[in-house]
């Protein structure tokens, strides 16, 4: 029986390998999801309301549609994108709809039109190709199934069959709605829902409002940060906190990949400048560093694993940052260096078991240079899934190519969807696994791997390594 | 029927994919050639004369040819390159294509064969196999036709199917060979040849002869360029007889992407210092970058479209530069930053929808990382065609693998030949639709994109793309 | 008649590409082995004794395969590496090998899985699958092949077909096991076994003991290296003794690929800096850069063809190092810029057809920006095989898709194994034939290539082009 329309996205179209793909990718396609990285709000889940229009829920607050037609002109405000001064956008979710709608064909050969199209049948049935003519009848269609109770984020968080999903919380979150979560049974350790501790706020001076941020964190932690020690104490203090509301990992969103080893005495320096204000964007950058270094020493003794996520130039887009503000589409990669940048915290800890670092890029040309012969030769670091703008199937597809042969699968971390997009959570880990499958089968097409090799393989990258990289189920307390 | 010798050329070889290919190309293949950059002199058209001998017209002004017979030690001199002290150099024609002919499996597996079987076969139907055995008697055979009135450059433009030609000038051209195409009604604005605004030599202080260039500008454009607000304005009136003469865009070749927004104070002080002979290679960086940015704003005045070419490290082979002068095949690709180098532009105008930027790359490492989020983040910024080094069958079909899924394929700009070669002007752009097809049969056959879509996309590409882009056809006095 | 289980190995699976790649293969597959840059102790073949336990053979000085197992937190002196202070490791060879085989899933899909896998096969006649399973038995297959007389290094040598084998000694070396080899018909110019002249140690200031070495060298040569030109004349008179052992080549292993013009005082300054050990990294990298030009003018006098080896970062892994020295899986690699840092040595010589320097790289993000347009552009310049962490099929083929573009074939310099591994050479060699295979095939499926054409070049790859580039064969003297 030939396979229904649209079971072979993504495979390789040789038959053999197709037809091996269908295979692999059979196995790994019904395995529960782990989404040990994502954004997604933990209030959807722990309020369980209804989601809010379709144009409301699916463009609005997707930066990678919106800077799309930025690019052609089309400015945010246009598609609901609040403004930073209050100016006024347009709030009709139709309208909205069928402006993104007029514009489809831009998004050919991009992964945020196979996430939508994917979205659209897995999640809400719709049948019809998107686009103007169309429009109109989806946002009907995708309305309705929103009203229905099977359309709630729980029960579609069953549907999707995800097994656990982190967010990403600020230390300065008191994890109330994760606390809700677990008083009703879907939060706490080993729940389904857990938190990440992701310190960026308190932790980078050039952040808006990092004095006061550090201010607030000791009233947090019931702990005094006007001194360099209170503020450590404070942090382990908060992850802690965060532990026992079910997080494994702690997450860094930093400019480069440098680390430091600064004295106490130097790091105390550094931060009493950062709080007097007078701190340097050198020593805002030493600080950060610094502190990644300050991480890993408590990772080794509380259990979160480390994830680094380096590389973004954030707020780019001046123009957009200025009226819209941050995270709506105005990042911008640059040129990545691990290889020295990471020597302090190696040289450290870097072949420390108790130590887990998980390091993602953004700059696919280090791929075989430095990432891959460093995760191969380390055994704290792990590589991440392609991220951000390399989360496609192009570059899913490039990563195994590229980092296979220095660093083999197990020293990878599995698929993180690092999404906000709710609903466009199975269709990004299923696009993984069809990448993966498809790698898989051209090495045993090739020769190169027997097929029972294969098959373990592609069910470790979809379920077991990212469970086991991550301590995704395991109690950290 | 199976398709002829040589139809699938370039055609992905998997057979589901080949026929779709197939069917994307003939949309494609038959469209008419917009070629808004390249460097065919337009006195070959101006004056109609018939070509020289098949050495003279084909190997000796090619540096793609004489460089890969220099790399293997045999000096360009014995292939006719003119030397700058007029040292004597081969001059038989039949001698040098003997000599090339010699060489011919150096160039296996390059575009320079592809570009040169497909020429011979496509232009001058020669149908035998070039190499040794086979150079005399190709030889005769093209010489014959050269001397036909069909051969003659405004019919070849004709057969090529050329709707437009963009040439390539010095402001102190006096563009009187573009006058002579409008009188006979092949020029001016929306016409069959027209120019293109390159000010490289009045703008580079390192350029040969640059304060007597800007002595001669002053001249030509009947302004006093003895200071810097002169300067200006007579780059503003050369503009307006470039679209006077069909100009739709200019062109900016850097060695790097850096642009800077100086005060008329501070670019007064570096202008003086170039006159002044005073001028440090940082002043002249300064003052390159600065002027980016003032032909931004001029570009928003007038309408050109802004092409900027950076990465080129000119005459890197100093032996070849002391011995045969520039462009003869000895520069070579430079790391090129992009993201920050453009920021100061950008900062000003990137989102004016009133400025369109193409740019370009040697440096492929820069597709995924920079270029492509760039691109598909500022209204302004189009992604030009793989260029020179890159203009090859397998960089083609990776930059559409690479740049596609952060930018789609309506912020790319459409092919460019930017050659020098007239007769090569046809396959070039073969070359380039036959491996957008390829890939876009790639995206059908593993179910990412209709058909349907794939078809509309592959003659935008080919046509209507570049068409708009460049604004070709339009009128902007 | 179908093809034997294996015989596909790394073909393309594509129907049309496969048969044509089988036929491309079986050219090359018995072409006689040229190794003109390898690390195989020449002991090995002068003194032709049996080889120790398979655990002692294969595993403990293969660092591509204890650096994994490190990667994965199993240290090294598990598997029997030895440390620096002479701290006990596992000695048994059983255990070692049983030990490795119990992760032997962590390779899959890298090159060192293919390797052994085909070693087994090849060389020993195992049959069964490797893996934790069948260890013991397969341990104790090799072990019993090992005593036999068959498996004696130089009946292997013959029986893996190698016309010629180069190893990699110092200048310090006495060249005895040479002298060994050639006393039994072996070793010499032309000859089978032959040296090459790798001065690193007496080169590279930051070298450990670099004083002592040259002090040595003083002695070895007979001169005195007091000085710098004393010190230049010992490395003359050590590369004549080369060449008399067989030398066709030296070797070059630099941090980075800088190279630099001093005046001889200037050098001399520097070098006596060195001895008196108030040298800075500066002029330890200025004195390397320096030599490689130095080096250059001596191969122009003698003949011998450079290689240069740039962008590894010895000894990354700290921790490492300090338990069990040097060269056991410690070195990462970097960023290597190529375009400027050669300038001064292509200004000097990058157009004598006398010289011949073949360079490598480590970072693949350099091929189609610096590597091929170089080598595509000076008659001194080859592209030497991709090297260590990019020896793999996924990269040679990345390899020949990125360089013969720009370079063509016939500016590359064909495969080297680079490796210390006796037995695992002919496997080497084996994947980059397969590759090339693989590589032609696509361009003769695309109608790129003829056939006839594609199967002079894939036998030129495998044997006539390594053989001419560093004429191997050839009598220096």
């Amino acid at each position: 029986m030939p396979p229904l329309p649209g079971a072979d996205l993504l495979l390789p179209s040789e038959p053999s390998q197709r037809a091996i793909a269908r295979e692999l990718y059979a196995l790994a396609k019904d395995q529960p999801l782990i989404s040990p990285h994502g954004h997604v709000d933990p209030a959807i889940l722990a309020e369980d309301a209804p989601f809010p229009d379709p144009a409301r829920l699916i463009i609005v607050p997707d930066h990678y549609l919106t800077r799309m037609l930025l690019s052609q002109g089309i400015p945010p405000a246009e598609l609901g994108v609040p403004t930073v001064d209050g100016a006024p956008v347009e709030t009709d979710g139709r309208t909205i709809w069928r402006r993104f709608a007029a514009h489809w064909h831009l998004y050919r050969g991009t992964p945020s039109r196979l996430w939508l199209e994917q979205t659209f049948r897995h999640v809400f049935g719709v049948t019809k190709p998107f686009g103007p003519a169309n429009a109109d009848e989806i946002y009907d269609e995708i309305a309705a199934r929103l009203a229905e109770p099977a359309f709630r984020p729980r029960a579609l968080f069953e549907k999707f069959n995800i097994e656990t999903l982190a967010t990403t919380e600020s230390p300065l979150d008191d994890l109330g709605r994760h606390a809700k979560l677990a008083a009703d049974g879907w939060g706490g350790p080993g729940g389904r829902v857990i938190t990440t501790f992701r310190p960026d706020n308190v932790v980078d001076m050039e952040f808006d409002g990092w004095a006061e941020n550090v201010e607030r964190l000791g009233e947090v932690a019931g702990t005094d940060t006007g001194t360099y020690a209170g503020y450590l104490d404070a942090l382990r203090s908060r992850r802690q906190a965060f532990i026992a509301a079910g997080a494994t990992s702690s997450d860094h969103g930093h400019p480069t990949a440098l680390t430091l080893r600064l004295s106490a005495a130097e790091a105390a320096t550094l931060y009493d400048r950062g709080r007097a204000g007078t701190a340097t964007p050198e020593d805002a950058e030493a600080f950060r560093a610094h502190m990644l270094v300050e991480f890993a020493a408590m990772s080794i003794e509380d259990g979160l694993v480390m994830q680094l996520h380096p590389g973004a130039v954030r707020n780019h887009n001046r123009w957009l940052y200025d009226r819209h503000g941050r995270d709506v589409g105005g990042d911008i990669p640059q040129a990545t260096e691990y290889l020295h940048a990471l020597t302090p915290l190696l040289d450290a800890y870097g072949n420390d078991p108790r130590l887990r670092v998980v390091v993602y890029t953004l700059d696919e040309y280090t791929f075989t240079r430095e990432l891959a012969p460093l995760a191969g030769g380390y055994a704290a670091l792990y590589l991440g899934a392609p991220w951000w703008f390399l989360d496609s199937p192009e570059v899913l597809r490039r990563f195994r190519e590229a980092v296979t042969e220095s660093a083999g699968f197990y020293n990878t971390a599995g698929f993180v969807d690092d999404t906000r997009a709710f609903c466009s959570i199975p269709v990004r880990h299923d696009v993984s696994r069809r990448i993966d499958a498809g790698f898989l089968a051209r090495l045993v097409a090739e020769e190169r791997l027997p097929l029972d090799e294969a098959a373990e393989t592609i069910v470790d990258l979809a379920y077991h390594l990212p469970k086991r990289v991550f301590k995704i189920g395991e109690r950290l307390l």
